[in-house]
């Protein structure tokens, strides 16, 4: 019909670290396509930073990256299939940076990472898309 | 620090089929979960409605579901690993409703289906952030 009737919400924007998902699983480049898949079971989680033995990040595997070893039938070895460019964002930048950010490079998460590149959680599309039903922020 | 500094916008939250992907590959019930991550790389897509002969939603695949098919050892057909219980949105249905609906469920996307259960669109939490970058949306 033609009434549409848009909701009208003010929203107000806050820090990356308001509302990034703090308890985030990690793995390691040297595991297996299908153990990095378990670990995404088993969290119902669509993304997974890979760090080394410093824990600081150096790549991203997804739900996607695994459907495309399975596409491509390369499942020995993460390093094959992760993400190593990794686009992230800091603790203390403005949502609306990381809003930007997966629109431009068409991605769904942003792993928040310190200045040592330690893993302080990730901001989804699915924290961001919450935003809007939530109304007013503080 | 304590300066949040939230930047405050107003966002009219839209309908359904204004914001909805149009162009949506779909899938059958019979074809191997490898088929199905296949079609999810070559579309760059996260979320498959499955449909039967007439082209009616019977279920959803998505990139995760292939992860838990590699985790599970069960790649042989969609049956397995699919969602039949597929939560859905009409066109012509708010977007604060299919928000709520993807949080209440803990889910990144719902297909848009018409009275038939003929799938017209798919609406993702990636969408939805977008509108938050987008400002006021008349
Ligand atoms: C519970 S979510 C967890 C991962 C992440 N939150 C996401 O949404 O991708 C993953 C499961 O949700 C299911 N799912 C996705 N969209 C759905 C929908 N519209 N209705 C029902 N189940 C859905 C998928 O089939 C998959 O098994």
């Amino acid at each position: 019909t033609s009434s549409a009737r848009p909701m009208k919400e003010t929203v107000a924007l806050p820090l990356v670290k308001d509302i990034m998902v703090k308890k985030v699983a990690t793995t390691r480049a040297g595991v297996s396509v299908d153990d990095a898949a378990r670990t995404i079971i088993k969290d119902r989680f669509n993304h997974l930073p890979v760090v080394d033995d410093e824990k600081r990040l150096i790549g991203i595997i997804t739900a996607w990256d695994v459907s495309k070893a399975v596409a491509l039938s390369k499942r020995d070895s993460l390093d094959m299939v992760m993400t190593k460019n990794v686009v992230t964002v800091g603790p203390d930048d403005p949502v609306d940076l990381a809003v930007r950010l997966l629109e431009k490079h068409n991605i769904s998460a942003l792993p928040v990472i310190d200045h040592d590149r330690k893993v302080l959680g990730i901001v989804t599309a699915e924290c961001l898309s919450k935003l809007l039903a939530r109304g007013p922020v503080q």
